[in-house]
Protein backbone atom coordinates (compact mmCIF):
# COMPACT_ATOMS: atom_id res chain seq x y z
CA UNK A 1 0.00 0.00 0.00
CA UNK A 2 1.44 3.47 -0.93
CA UNK A 3 0.38 6.06 1.31
CA UNK A 4 -1.48 8.80 -0.90
CA UNK A 5 0.81 11.65 -0.19
CA UNK A 6 3.52 9.26 -0.98
CA UNK A 7 1.64 8.77 -4.17
CA UNK A 8 1.13 12.04 -4.78
CA UNK A 9 5.10 13.23 -4.25
CA UNK A 10 6.03 10.34 -6.86
CA UNK A 11 3.73 11.75 -9.55
CA UNK A 12 4.38 15.29 -8.81
CA UNK A 13 8.35 14.72 -8.58
CA UNK A 14 9.84 16.28 -5.27
CA UNK A 15 10.99 19.90 -6.40
CA UNK A 16 8.45 20.88 -8.81
CA UNK A 17 4.37 21.51 -9.41
CA UNK A 18 2.68 18.17 -11.34
CA UNK A 19 0.29 18.79 -13.76
CA UNK A 20 -3.18 17.87 -13.59
CA UNK A 21 -4.92 17.43 -15.99
CA UNK A 22 -8.66 18.67 -15.75
CA UNK A 23 -11.10 16.54 -17.91
CA UNK A 24 -13.95 19.20 -17.98
CA UNK A 25 -15.68 17.92 -21.38
CA UNK A 26 -18.08 20.42 -23.67
CA UNK A 27 -19.55 18.43 -26.41
CA UNK A 28 -20.07 22.08 -28.35
CA UNK A 29 -16.12 22.40 -28.25
CA UNK A 30 -15.28 19.25 -29.22
CA UNK A 31 -13.10 18.94 -32.73
CA UNK A 32 -13.84 18.49 -36.23
CA UNK A 33 -14.96 14.77 -37.04
CA UNK A 34 -17.20 13.88 -33.05
CA UNK A 35 -20.36 13.81 -33.00
CA UNK A 36 -21.33 16.58 -30.30
CA UNK A 37 -22.59 13.99 -28.10
CA UNK A 38 -21.86 11.58 -25.24
CA UNK A 39 -20.40 9.29 -27.41
CA UNK A 40 -18.13 11.56 -29.29
CA UNK A 41 -17.34 13.23 -25.87
CA UNK A 42 -16.25 9.62 -24.37
CA UNK A 43 -14.05 9.44 -27.64
CA UNK A 44 -12.53 12.76 -27.11
CA UNK A 45 -11.41 11.99 -23.94
CA UNK A 46 -9.94 8.75 -24.35
CA UNK A 47 -7.45 10.57 -27.07
CA UNK A 48 -6.71 13.45 -24.47
CA UNK A 49 -6.09 10.99 -21.48
CA UNK A 50 -3.85 8.90 -24.42
CA UNK A 51 -1.53 11.68 -25.44
CA UNK A 52 -1.60 13.57 -22.22
CA UNK A 53 -0.32 10.82 -20.46
CA UNK A 54 3.65 11.11 -20.68
CA UNK A 55 2.95 15.01 -18.96
CA UNK A 56 0.58 14.22 -16.65
CA UNK A 57 0.68 13.77 -12.77
CA UNK A 58 -2.79 13.36 -12.20
CA UNK A 59 -6.23 13.69 -14.07
CA UNK A 60 -9.14 15.64 -12.20
CA UNK A 61 -12.91 14.33 -13.27
CA UNK A 62 -15.38 17.26 -12.41
CA UNK A 63 -18.67 15.22 -11.79
CA UNK A 64 -20.48 17.97 -13.14
CA UNK A 65 -19.72 17.58 -16.71
CA UNK A 66 -20.86 13.77 -16.78
CA UNK A 67 -23.77 14.05 -14.65
CA UNK A 68 -25.20 16.77 -17.13
CA UNK A 69 -26.08 13.65 -19.36
CA UNK A 70 -27.41 11.77 -16.41
CA UNK A 71 -27.05 7.67 -15.78
CA UNK A 72 -25.31 7.79 -19.13
CA UNK A 73 -23.10 10.54 -18.28
CA UNK A 74 -21.61 8.57 -15.08
CA UNK A 75 -21.37 5.86 -17.17
CA UNK A 76 -18.78 7.56 -19.46
CA UNK A 77 -17.69 8.45 -16.21
CA UNK A 78 -17.15 5.26 -14.74
CA UNK A 79 -15.00 4.64 -18.31
CA UNK A 80 -12.62 7.03 -18.45
CA UNK A 81 -12.14 6.90 -14.66
CA UNK A 82 -11.15 3.10 -15.66
CA UNK A 83 -8.81 4.40 -18.21
CA UNK A 84 -6.84 6.40 -16.60
CA UNK A 85 -2.92 5.64 -15.73
CA UNK A 86 -3.08 4.46 -12.39
CA UNK A 87 0.35 5.55 -11.83
CA UNK A 88 -1.16 9.22 -12.03
CA UNK A 89 -3.12 10.78 -9.17
CA UNK A 90 -6.83 10.34 -10.23
CA UNK A 91 -9.25 12.76 -8.41
CA UNK A 92 -12.83 13.45 -8.78
CA UNK A 93 -13.87 16.81 -8.47
CA UNK A 94 -16.71 16.29 -7.11
CA UNK A 95 -16.70 18.84 -4.27
CA UNK A 96 -19.04 17.10 -2.15
CA UNK A 97 -20.18 17.88 1.68
CA UNK A 98 -22.14 15.78 3.72
CA UNK A 99 -22.59 13.92 7.12
CA UNK A 100 -22.19 10.48 8.59
CA UNK A 101 -23.99 7.56 6.90
CA UNK A 102 -24.47 9.74 3.86
CA UNK A 103 -20.59 10.81 3.42
CA UNK A 104 -19.66 7.21 3.78
CA UNK A 105 -21.75 6.47 0.38
CA UNK A 106 -20.15 9.42 -1.26
CA UNK A 107 -16.98 7.61 -0.34
CA UNK A 108 -17.93 4.42 -1.85
CA UNK A 109 -19.23 5.66 -4.96
CA UNK A 110 -15.82 7.86 -5.84
CA UNK A 111 -13.33 5.84 -3.64
CA UNK A 112 -14.89 2.31 -4.24
CA UNK A 113 -16.61 1.45 -6.68
CA UNK A 114 -14.93 4.24 -8.99
CA UNK A 115 -11.16 3.71 -8.95
CA UNK A 116 -10.46 7.36 -7.91
CA UNK A 117 -7.44 7.97 -5.76
CA UNK A 118 -8.47 11.02 -4.09
CA UNK A 119 -11.89 13.52 -4.60
CA UNK A 120 -12.64 17.06 -3.50
CA UNK A 121 -14.81 18.19 -0.71
CA UNK A 122 -16.17 21.21 1.11
CA UNK A 123 -15.27 22.09 4.54
CA UNK A 124 -18.52 24.01 5.31
CA UNK A 125 -20.16 21.03 7.17
CA UNK A 126 -16.59 20.40 9.34
CA UNK A 127 -14.16 17.78 10.04
CA UNK A 128 -16.36 14.71 10.72
CA UNK A 129 -17.84 15.09 7.32
CA UNK A 130 -14.60 14.42 5.82
CA UNK A 131 -13.54 11.24 8.31
CA UNK A 132 -15.05 8.43 5.68
CA UNK A 133 -12.88 9.68 2.93
CA UNK A 134 -9.72 9.65 5.07
CA UNK A 135 -9.83 6.74 6.91
CA UNK A 136 -7.80 4.69 4.39
CA UNK A 137 -4.17 6.37 4.12
CA UNK A 138 -3.99 5.47 0.47
CA UNK A 139 -6.74 7.60 -0.35
CA UNK A 140 -7.36 10.95 0.34
CA UNK A 141 -9.36 14.44 -0.28
CA UNK A 142 -8.50 18.09 -1.29
CA UNK A 143 -11.06 20.64 0.60
CA UNK A 144 -11.89 23.85 -0.77
CA UNK A 145 -9.93 26.59 0.79
CA UNK A 146 -9.75 29.48 -1.47
CA UNK A 147 -11.65 29.46 -4.78
CA UNK A 148 -10.91 31.51 -7.80
CA UNK A 149 -13.88 33.07 -8.22
CA UNK A 150 -15.75 36.34 -7.25
CA UNK A 151 -17.78 34.74 -5.03
CA UNK A 152 -14.85 33.98 -2.74
CA UNK A 153 -15.17 36.91 -1.12
CA UNK A 154 -18.27 36.39 0.32
CA UNK A 155 -17.82 34.06 2.76
CA UNK A 156 -13.61 32.48 2.44
CA UNK A 157 -12.40 36.28 3.73
CA UNK A 158 -14.54 36.33 6.74
CA UNK A 159 -12.48 37.26 9.68
CA UNK A 160 -12.69 36.41 13.64
CA UNK A 161 -9.49 39.64 13.70
CA UNK A 162 -7.18 36.92 14.03
CA UNK A 163 -7.75 34.38 10.78
CA UNK A 164 -9.88 34.31 8.09
CA UNK A 165 -12.31 31.41 6.90
CA UNK A 166 -9.99 29.72 4.85
CA UNK A 167 -7.22 30.15 6.71
CA UNK A 168 -9.10 28.18 9.82
CA UNK A 169 -9.94 25.34 6.98
CA UNK A 170 -5.86 25.01 6.58
CA UNK A 171 -5.17 25.64 10.14
CA UNK A 172 -7.65 22.30 10.97
CA UNK A 173 -6.48 19.98 8.23
CA UNK A 174 -3.53 18.53 10.10
CA UNK A 175 -6.45 17.52 13.14
CA UNK A 176 -8.67 16.51 10.48
CA UNK A 177 -6.44 13.99 8.82
CA UNK A 178 -3.69 12.38 10.93
CA UNK A 179 -2.57 10.40 7.76
CA UNK A 180 -1.75 13.34 6.30
CA UNK A 181 -3.75 12.85 3.41
CA UNK A 182 -5.97 15.95 3.16
CA UNK A 183 -4.95 18.63 1.20
CA UNK A 184 -6.14 22.01 0.22
CA UNK A 185 -7.75 24.20 -2.81
CA UNK A 186 -6.39 27.05 -3.31
CA UNK A 187 -6.91 29.38 -6.65
CA UNK A 188 -3.69 30.82 -8.66
CA UNK A 189 -6.07 33.75 -9.48
CA UNK A 190 -5.00 34.86 -5.19
CA UNK A 191 -1.22 34.83 -5.73
CA UNK A 192 -0.27 36.83 -2.51
CA UNK A 193 -2.01 34.72 -0.42
CA UNK A 194 -1.29 31.81 -2.11
CA UNK A 195 2.42 32.24 -1.44
CA UNK A 196 1.29 33.32 2.20
CA UNK A 197 -0.55 29.67 2.77
CA UNK A 198 2.60 27.84 1.34
CA UNK A 199 4.53 29.70 3.93
CA UNK A 200 2.41 29.04 7.21
CA UNK A 201 1.11 25.42 6.07
CA UNK A 202 3.94 24.16 4.53
CA UNK A 203 3.44 20.58 4.65
CA UNK A 204 -0.67 20.92 3.72
CA UNK A 205 -0.35 19.37 0.04
CA UNK A 206 -1.97 22.08 -2.38
CA UNK A 207 -4.55 21.68 -6.07
CA UNK A 208 -4.19 24.98 -7.38
CA UNK A 209 -7.13 25.84 -10.56
CA UNK A 210 -6.91 29.02 -12.17
CA UNK A 211 -4.76 28.94 -14.76
CA UNK A 212 -5.21 29.12 -17.92
CA UNK A 213 -9.00 30.51 -18.94
CA UNK A 214 -9.38 31.89 -15.53
CA UNK A 215 -5.99 34.00 -15.81
CA UNK A 216 -4.44 33.02 -12.77
CA UNK A 217 -0.81 33.57 -12.39
CA UNK A 218 1.70 30.26 -13.66
CA UNK A 219 4.52 31.86 -12.36
CA UNK A 220 3.70 32.24 -9.06
CA UNK A 221 3.36 28.72 -8.49
CA UNK A 222 6.69 27.93 -10.00
CA UNK A 223 8.20 30.29 -7.68
CA UNK A 224 6.85 28.39 -4.57
CA UNK A 225 9.18 26.42 -2.27
CA UNK A 226 9.10 23.10 -3.11
CA UNK A 227 10.92 19.94 -1.49
CA UNK A 228 11.21 17.97 1.56
CA UNK A 229 8.98 18.74 4.24
CA UNK A 230 6.87 20.84 1.49
CA UNK A 231 3.57 19.21 0.48
CA UNK A 232 2.87 18.19 -3.32
CA UNK A 233 1.52 21.13 -5.27
CA UNK A 234 -0.72 19.84 -8.57
CA UNK A 235 -1.83 22.97 -10.97
CA UNK A 236 -5.05 21.96 -12.62
CA UNK A 237 -5.91 22.75 -16.52
CA UNK A 238 -8.76 22.19 -17.85
CA UNK A 239 -9.70 24.23 -21.08
CA UNK A 240 -6.15 25.45 -21.73
CA UNK A 241 -4.95 21.62 -22.30
CA UNK A 242 -8.72 20.28 -23.99
CA UNK A 243 -9.04 23.50 -26.46
CA UNK A 244 -5.63 24.80 -26.42
CA UNK A 245 -6.45 26.38 -29.64
CA UNK A 246 -2.35 26.97 -31.08
CA UNK A 247 -3.36 25.86 -34.67
CA UNK A 248 -2.79 21.97 -34.16
CA UNK A 249 -4.92 19.26 -34.97
CA UNK A 250 -6.48 17.15 -32.54
CA UNK A 251 -4.74 15.62 -30.49
CA UNK A 252 -1.81 17.01 -31.46
CA UNK A 253 -2.89 20.44 -30.30
CA UNK A 254 -3.50 18.81 -27.02
CA UNK A 255 0.04 17.24 -26.26
CA UNK A 256 1.88 20.32 -27.20
CA UNK A 257 -0.23 22.26 -24.84
CA UNK A 258 0.62 19.36 -22.02
CA UNK A 259 4.28 19.57 -23.16
CA UNK A 260 4.53 23.49 -23.22
CA UNK A 261 2.32 23.74 -19.55
CA UNK A 262 4.78 20.47 -18.04
CA UNK A 263 7.97 22.50 -18.88
CA UNK A 264 6.86 25.38 -17.56
CA UNK A 265 5.69 23.85 -14.20
CA UNK A 266 9.60 22.77 -14.70
CA UNK A 267 10.18 26.67 -14.14
CA UNK A 268 12.53 25.88 -17.48
CA UNK B 1 -45.28 29.31 -14.53
CA UNK B 2 -45.79 28.94 -10.22
CA UNK B 3 -42.67 30.46 -8.29
CA UNK B 4 -40.65 27.91 -6.39
CA UNK B 5 -41.71 29.70 -3.23
CA UNK B 6 -45.20 29.86 -4.40
CA UNK B 7 -45.37 26.20 -5.13
CA UNK B 8 -43.46 25.59 -1.78
CA UNK B 9 -46.24 27.19 0.26
CA UNK B 10 -49.08 25.61 -1.56
CA UNK B 11 -47.75 22.23 -0.70
CA UNK B 12 -47.14 22.92 2.72
CA UNK B 13 -50.08 25.11 3.90
CA UNK B 14 -49.78 28.81 4.76
CA UNK B 15 -49.56 28.03 8.56
CA UNK B 16 -47.67 24.95 9.62
CA UNK B 17 -44.43 22.94 8.42
CA UNK B 18 -44.59 20.89 5.56
CA UNK B 19 -43.58 16.76 5.68
CA UNK B 20 -40.52 16.19 3.83
CA UNK B 21 -39.91 12.69 2.80
CA UNK B 22 -36.12 11.87 2.59
CA UNK B 23 -35.35 8.93 0.21
CA UNK B 24 -32.36 7.47 0.91
CA UNK B 25 -32.21 4.16 0.88
CA UNK B 26 -30.28 1.50 2.71
CA UNK B 27 -30.25 -2.23 0.79
CA UNK B 28 -29.42 -3.81 4.45
CA UNK B 29 -32.48 -2.50 5.72
CA UNK B 30 -35.33 -3.41 3.28
CA UNK B 31 -37.98 -5.01 4.86
CA UNK B 32 -38.52 -8.91 4.24
CA UNK B 33 -38.86 -9.85 0.84
CA UNK B 34 -37.38 -7.32 -0.95
CA UNK B 35 -33.67 -8.29 -2.80
CA UNK B 36 -30.76 -6.55 -0.82
CA UNK B 37 -29.54 -4.90 -4.09
CA UNK B 38 -30.91 -2.30 -6.81
CA UNK B 39 -33.66 -3.34 -8.15
CA UNK B 40 -35.33 -4.50 -4.25
CA UNK B 41 -34.52 -0.58 -3.62
CA UNK B 42 -36.24 0.85 -6.73
CA UNK B 43 -39.18 -1.56 -5.56
CA UNK B 44 -39.49 -0.11 -2.10
CA UNK B 45 -38.89 3.27 -3.21
CA UNK B 46 -41.48 3.14 -5.33
CA UNK B 47 -43.58 1.83 -3.26
CA UNK B 48 -42.78 4.25 -0.56
CA UNK B 49 -43.36 7.13 -2.69
CA UNK B 50 -47.01 5.89 -3.22
CA UNK B 51 -48.04 5.37 0.42
CA UNK B 52 -46.25 8.46 1.57
CA UNK B 53 -48.12 10.99 -1.03
CA UNK B 54 -51.07 11.91 0.89
CA UNK B 55 -48.90 13.32 3.57
CA UNK B 56 -45.74 14.34 1.87
CA UNK B 57 -45.88 18.33 1.03
CA UNK B 58 -42.09 17.34 -0.48
CA UNK B 59 -39.82 14.76 -1.04
CA UNK B 60 -35.84 14.88 -0.88
CA UNK B 61 -33.63 12.44 -2.58
CA UNK B 62 -30.24 12.07 -1.62
CA UNK B 63 -27.66 11.90 -4.46
CA UNK B 64 -24.91 10.09 -2.21
CA UNK B 65 -27.78 6.62 -1.68
CA UNK B 66 -27.98 6.20 -5.24
CA UNK B 67 -23.95 7.37 -6.77
CA UNK B 68 -22.83 4.54 -4.18
CA UNK B 69 -24.02 1.96 -6.90
CA UNK B 70 -22.61 4.09 -9.76
CA UNK B 71 -24.51 4.89 -13.51
CA UNK B 72 -27.11 2.00 -12.54
CA UNK B 73 -27.51 3.67 -9.22
CA UNK B 74 -27.85 6.71 -11.05
CA UNK B 75 -31.10 5.54 -13.50
CA UNK B 76 -33.11 4.04 -10.31
CA UNK B 77 -32.48 8.15 -9.13
CA UNK B 78 -34.13 9.10 -12.05
CA UNK B 79 -37.03 6.64 -12.28
CA UNK B 80 -37.79 7.57 -8.76
CA UNK B 81 -37.78 11.23 -9.68
CA UNK B 82 -39.95 10.69 -12.80
CA UNK B 83 -42.33 8.59 -10.26
CA UNK B 84 -42.99 11.93 -7.62
CA UNK B 85 -46.19 13.51 -7.50
CA UNK B 86 -45.60 16.73 -9.44
CA UNK B 87 -47.82 18.74 -6.57
CA UNK B 88 -45.20 17.73 -4.13
CA UNK B 89 -41.75 20.10 -3.84
CA UNK B 90 -38.93 17.56 -5.48
CA UNK B 91 -36.06 18.82 -3.56
CA UNK B 92 -32.27 16.66 -4.76
CA UNK B 93 -29.93 16.75 -1.61
CA UNK B 94 -27.03 16.77 -3.63
CA UNK B 95 -24.84 20.05 -1.76
CA UNK B 96 -23.13 20.74 -4.73
CA UNK B 97 -20.75 23.92 -4.99
CA UNK B 98 -19.29 24.72 -7.64
CA UNK B 99 -18.12 27.80 -10.05
CA UNK B 100 -19.37 29.57 -13.49
CA UNK B 101 -19.80 27.16 -16.41
CA UNK B 102 -19.69 24.13 -13.70
CA UNK B 103 -22.30 25.25 -11.90
CA UNK B 104 -24.04 25.83 -14.66
CA UNK B 105 -23.90 21.69 -15.60
CA UNK B 106 -25.48 20.74 -12.29
CA UNK B 107 -28.05 23.02 -13.08
CA UNK B 108 -28.69 21.56 -16.27
CA UNK B 109 -28.24 17.92 -14.25
CA UNK B 110 -30.55 18.71 -11.26
CA UNK B 111 -32.96 20.95 -12.79
CA UNK B 112 -33.36 20.17 -16.61
CA UNK B 113 -32.34 16.63 -16.78
CA UNK B 114 -33.63 15.49 -13.92
CA UNK B 115 -37.17 16.86 -12.70
CA UNK B 116 -36.32 18.60 -9.20
CA UNK B 117 -37.55 21.79 -8.58
CA UNK B 118 -34.73 22.42 -6.13
CA UNK B 119 -31.69 20.89 -5.03
CA UNK B 120 -29.17 21.65 -1.87
CA UNK B 121 -26.15 23.51 -2.19
CA UNK B 122 -23.22 24.38 -0.23
CA UNK B 123 -22.66 28.04 0.44
CA UNK B 124 -18.91 27.90 0.56
CA UNK B 125 -18.35 29.43 -3.14
CA UNK B 126 -20.01 32.26 -2.58
CA UNK B 127 -23.30 33.98 -4.34
CA UNK B 128 -21.95 33.71 -8.40
CA UNK B 129 -21.86 29.80 -7.24
CA UNK B 130 -25.28 29.96 -6.69
CA UNK B 131 -26.69 31.99 -9.61
CA UNK B 132 -27.47 29.47 -12.11
CA UNK B 133 -29.56 27.45 -10.02
CA UNK B 134 -31.73 30.69 -8.91
CA UNK B 135 -32.48 32.36 -12.62
CA UNK B 136 -35.47 30.41 -13.10
CA UNK B 137 -38.05 31.94 -10.82
CA UNK B 138 -39.96 28.33 -11.03
CA UNK B 139 -36.99 26.37 -9.65
CA UNK B 140 -34.99 27.03 -6.25
CA UNK B 141 -32.67 26.18 -3.63
CA UNK B 142 -31.79 25.77 -0.01
CA UNK B 143 -28.43 26.69 0.70
CA UNK B 144 -26.18 24.27 3.58
CA UNK B 145 -26.84 27.65 6.86
CA UNK B 146 -26.36 25.25 9.58
CA UNK B 147 -26.21 21.73 9.95
CA UNK B 148 -26.80 18.99 12.94
CA UNK B 149 -23.80 17.18 13.00
CA UNK B 150 -20.94 17.99 15.70
CA UNK B 151 -18.56 18.93 12.95
CA UNK B 152 -21.21 22.05 12.15
CA UNK B 153 -19.24 23.78 15.10
CA UNK B 154 -16.04 23.90 13.23
CA UNK B 155 -17.04 26.83 11.20
CA UNK B 156 -20.64 27.63 10.91
CA UNK B 157 -20.26 29.02 14.16
CA UNK B 158 -17.10 30.86 13.42
CA UNK B 159 -17.77 34.48 14.18
CA UNK B 160 -16.24 38.29 13.31
CA UNK B 161 -17.98 39.03 16.57
CA UNK B 162 -20.73 40.45 14.87
CA UNK B 163 -22.25 37.31 13.51
CA UNK B 164 -21.50 33.81 12.70
CA UNK B 165 -20.78 32.36 9.46
CA UNK B 166 -24.24 30.39 9.61
CA UNK B 167 -26.16 34.17 10.30
CA UNK B 168 -23.94 35.69 7.24
CA UNK B 169 -25.00 32.98 4.84
CA UNK B 170 -28.42 34.18 6.01
CA UNK B 171 -28.00 37.57 6.06
CA UNK B 172 -27.38 36.75 2.32
CA UNK B 173 -30.05 34.97 0.83
CA UNK B 174 -31.79 38.08 -0.25
CA UNK B 175 -29.68 39.76 -1.76
CA UNK B 176 -27.96 36.08 -3.68
CA UNK B 177 -31.76 35.61 -4.81
CA UNK B 178 -33.58 38.25 -5.81
CA UNK B 179 -36.63 36.40 -7.17
CA UNK B 180 -37.07 34.58 -3.40
CA UNK B 181 -36.47 31.25 -4.23
CA UNK B 182 -33.11 30.27 -1.82
CA UNK B 183 -34.12 28.61 1.00
CA UNK B 184 -31.75 27.53 4.09
CA UNK B 185 -31.05 24.08 5.79
CA UNK B 186 -30.49 24.61 9.23
CA UNK B 187 -30.73 21.50 11.96
CA UNK B 188 -33.05 20.38 14.31
CA UNK B 189 -30.44 19.85 16.10
CA UNK B 190 -29.84 23.32 17.46
CA UNK B 191 -33.78 24.07 18.77
CA UNK B 192 -32.56 27.77 20.41
CA UNK B 193 -30.68 28.61 17.04
CA UNK B 194 -33.42 27.80 14.72
CA UNK B 195 -35.96 30.19 16.83
CA UNK B 196 -33.54 32.85 16.71
CA UNK B 197 -33.16 32.98 13.06
CA UNK B 198 -36.68 32.40 12.43
CA UNK B 199 -36.85 35.43 13.98
CA UNK B 200 -34.09 37.11 12.34
CA UNK B 201 -35.34 36.13 8.65
CA UNK B 202 -38.43 35.55 9.13
CA UNK B 203 -39.16 35.38 5.29
CA UNK B 204 -36.26 32.46 3.91
CA UNK B 205 -37.94 29.20 3.61
CA UNK B 206 -36.42 26.21 5.62
CA UNK B 207 -35.36 22.71 5.05
CA UNK B 208 -34.98 21.12 8.95
CA UNK B 209 -33.14 17.85 9.14
CA UNK B 210 -32.14 16.09 12.03
CA UNK B 211 -35.51 15.10 13.59
CA UNK B 212 -36.25 11.26 13.88
CA UNK B 213 -32.57 9.38 13.86
CA UNK B 214 -30.85 12.29 15.05
CA UNK B 215 -32.61 13.22 18.08
CA UNK B 216 -33.69 17.00 17.01
CA UNK B 217 -36.70 18.46 18.40
CA UNK B 218 -40.13 18.53 16.43
CA UNK B 219 -41.97 20.43 19.23
CA UNK B 220 -39.43 23.36 18.70
CA UNK B 221 -40.28 23.41 14.68
CA UNK B 222 -44.45 22.92 15.55
CA UNK B 223 -43.67 26.39 17.65
CA UNK B 224 -41.67 28.38 15.17
CA UNK B 225 -43.90 31.38 13.32
CA UNK B 226 -45.58 30.49 10.58
CA UNK B 227 -48.40 32.48 8.64
CA UNK B 228 -48.13 35.65 5.76
CA UNK B 229 -44.72 36.81 5.47
CA UNK B 230 -42.97 34.02 6.83
CA UNK B 231 -41.50 31.51 4.54
CA UNK B 232 -42.37 28.25 4.19
CA UNK B 233 -41.22 25.38 6.00
CA UNK B 234 -40.02 21.64 5.42
CA UNK B 235 -39.15 19.39 7.99
CA UNK B 236 -37.30 16.21 6.63
CA UNK B 237 -37.33 12.77 8.02
CA UNK B 238 -35.65 9.52 6.45
CA UNK B 239 -34.99 6.88 8.30
CA UNK B 240 -37.78 7.54 10.90
CA UNK B 241 -40.14 7.41 8.04
CA UNK B 242 -38.42 4.46 5.63
CA UNK B 243 -37.13 1.87 9.11
CA UNK B 244 -39.94 3.39 11.74
CA UNK B 245 -40.35 0.21 13.51
CA UNK B 246 -43.55 0.65 14.88
CA UNK B 247 -44.58 -3.15 13.97
CA UNK B 248 -46.66 -2.78 11.04
CA UNK B 249 -45.65 -5.02 7.72
CA UNK B 250 -44.16 -2.90 5.07
CA UNK B 251 -45.54 -0.32 3.51
CA UNK B 252 -48.28 -0.01 6.10
CA UNK B 253 -45.67 0.97 8.81
CA UNK B 254 -44.17 3.66 5.94
CA UNK B 255 -47.89 4.80 5.79
CA UNK B 256 -48.44 4.74 9.41
CA UNK B 257 -45.42 6.62 10.48
CA UNK B 258 -45.61 9.40 7.71
CA UNK B 259 -49.38 9.81 8.90
CA UNK B 260 -48.43 10.26 13.02
CA UNK B 261 -46.15 12.77 11.96
CA UNK B 262 -47.90 14.95 9.58
CA UNK B 263 -50.35 14.82 12.73
CA UNK B 264 -47.56 15.90 15.01
CA UNK B 265 -46.51 18.88 12.36
CA UNK B 266 -50.05 20.15 12.50
CA UNK B 267 -49.25 20.72 15.94
CA UNK B 268 -52.62 18.36 16.47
Amino acid sequence: MIPFVEKLRRATGENRPGLCVGLDPDPARLPDGFPRDLAGMARFLHQVVEVSAPYAAAYKVNTAFYEAFGADGWRVMEEIAAALPPQAVRLADAKRGDIGNTAQRYAEAFLGRLPFDALTLSPYLGGDSLQPYLRDPAKGAFVLALTTNPGSQDLQIFSDGKEKLYQRVLRLIPQWAPHGNLGAVAGATHPQELAALRAEFPAVPLLIPGVGAQGGDLQAIVDLPYGPGRGPVLVNLSRALLYPGNGLPFPACVAQACREYHRALAGA
